[in-house]
């Protein structure tokens, strides 16, 4: 396998750039429904059956589900997410393990061995915070997908992203002053996406694209128009799609003519879509998952020129 | 429980401030121990030996312990995590579990939870580029430990920590142009300190410090001075110690005139120290431990005045 030029194949032939969000909750009502809680009684074996649910009502519609880990961990269900994983390969989907993974050396290794030995994601999410040490590991499966967050989707991301970053390309040091030419100023996460730019440089592309992605909240167009701007080469996973507020007219930019670059993310709205639809019974929360994305596939198509 | 009272106090009682990172690895000769790998076999269960015998040799020595989740995780020991920090507890010790979540809303509170109430955590390591909507959920849990990664150990940190933040507090914008004034440019890590000292400003403080901490890498001396001068109230995790280069003497300006403000950690040093002292037969690892641990007290104490 090769993660990017599997997704690509796959966006094409099923022609849907959307990706499920697999983050199971049990604890209010509209989350996991309650019949599946009182009869399975092990999230193991509850977070299992919801995932497969869904992964049978519209694994012909998508390319890719995301699995977020840390409910797994909530839960005690890392059984669950190995085996949801490995029900979805066999239905022909892809996964991206969101684990936003970051650490150094040796511990940065044993995560990416986690990530893609243990678990066997096709993909996952990464923060590098820390710079090239924590990415290199992940780095070495390059068959592998790797989304490094450049813009979060969150209000807050502005806090240390939108910070202002300083270009200083031509430093003269004297020894009574320190004089600076041409200084820019650019945010923090363009700053990261042009790390990424660098590190994803070399790697091997397929129909333009290399498996050192980003991630870019849906819900800041501008922002990513600009990322864009920086990084022709990387797909972009773009959470925040609907319960979020992103629409599709928001991510237009993340996309070459072709309707390639991109992977959209949502996960409540499509999940636990049978709590906000009369139509469905909750034993029925597999068909609205699936009315659900028809429907985004629907509206993001026609944006995309998919 | 308060992690920040209870540190302090048993920082003062046992004189020490080492924290002994537990990094369990099974690949290499140098590692855990073949004959625990012979006898035990289950990973859960010789991982979980190896820490008991460490803890077992050491408690009396130290106030905390640094279980690095990674390893639990490739090894499919997160059981013995489970049970080394609950050991831990009964052996009066303190732990902070290094796992660097970071992510938004709901599943930052899953990250919480799982940290906090599945594993039982006294504090943990916490990474915020994705600013306070990801450290909120633990900021719930007022009297556990929290270590913002600000300036972290490893060489590349550089790369995107040590890149120039600009601050401008006079932004005046007219039709033709925009004046800016005063801009002073900062590194982001001291961008980050910054964020955390703003984030814990209003937090209960014991002994001048509360729960809201961070990470610097002790092999960053100047780093570690430059941000003690922004943050007061905050305790100082440093890693960094012994395997990774940094000494005694690097780490000083973490600490104020009483000794306290910072803790040392160290893994593999303390850990695997039978792998290089000849004194000490692999089945004698606990013991080698404790020396090396008493050496570090002692160097440390004298740099320190604790």
């Amino acid at each position: 396998m090769n993660f990017i030029e599997d997704v690509i194949q796959s966006i094409i032939d099923k022609r849907s750039v959307v990706c499920m969000g697999l983050d199971p909750r049990l604890d209010k009502e509209g989350e996991i429904p309650q019949f599946l809680i009182n009869e399975l009684e092990d999230p193991n074996k509850i977070i299992l059956e919801f995932n497969k649910t869904l992964i049978d009502n519209t694994f012909d519609l998508i390319p890719v589900i995301k699995p977020q880990i840390a409910f797994y961990e909530k839960y005690e269900a890392l059984n669950a997410l190995k085996n949801t994983i490995k029900y979805a390969h066999k239905k022909d989907l892809l996964v991206i393990l969101d684990s936003k993974r970051n650490d150094i050396g040796s511990t940065s290794e044993a995560y990416a061995y986690s990530t893609f030995k243990v678990f066997n994601a096709d993909a996952c999410t990464l923060n590098a915070y820390l710079g090239i040490d924590g990415v290199k590991p992940f780095l070495e499966y390059k068959e592998r997908g790797k989304f490094i967050l450049v813009k979060t989707s969150n209000p807050s991301s502005k806090d240390f992203q939108n910070i202002f970053s300083a270009n200083i390309p031509n430093i003269v040091e004297s020894k009574t002053e320190i004089k600076v030419d041409k200084i820019t100023l650019e945010r923090n996460y363009i700053k990261m996406a042009r790390l990424v730019y660098d590190w994803g440089n070399k790697l091997d592309q397929f129909s333009g694209f290399h498996n050192l992605g980003v991630v870019v909240g849906a819900t800041f167009p501008e922002e990513l128009n600009a990322v864009r701007k920086v990084i022709r080469n990387s797909f972009i996973l773009l959470p925040g799609f609907g319960a979020q507020g992103a629409t599709a007219d928001d991510i237009r930019s993340g996309f070459n003519q072709n309707g390639l670059g991109g992977i959209v993310n949502s996960s409540r709205c499509i999940i636990y879509a049978y709590s906000k639809n009369k139509k469905y019974a909750p034993n029925k929360f597999g068909e609205a998952a699936r009315e659900k994305i028809v429907e985004m596939n629907q509206e993001i198509n026609k944006e995309i020129n998919l």
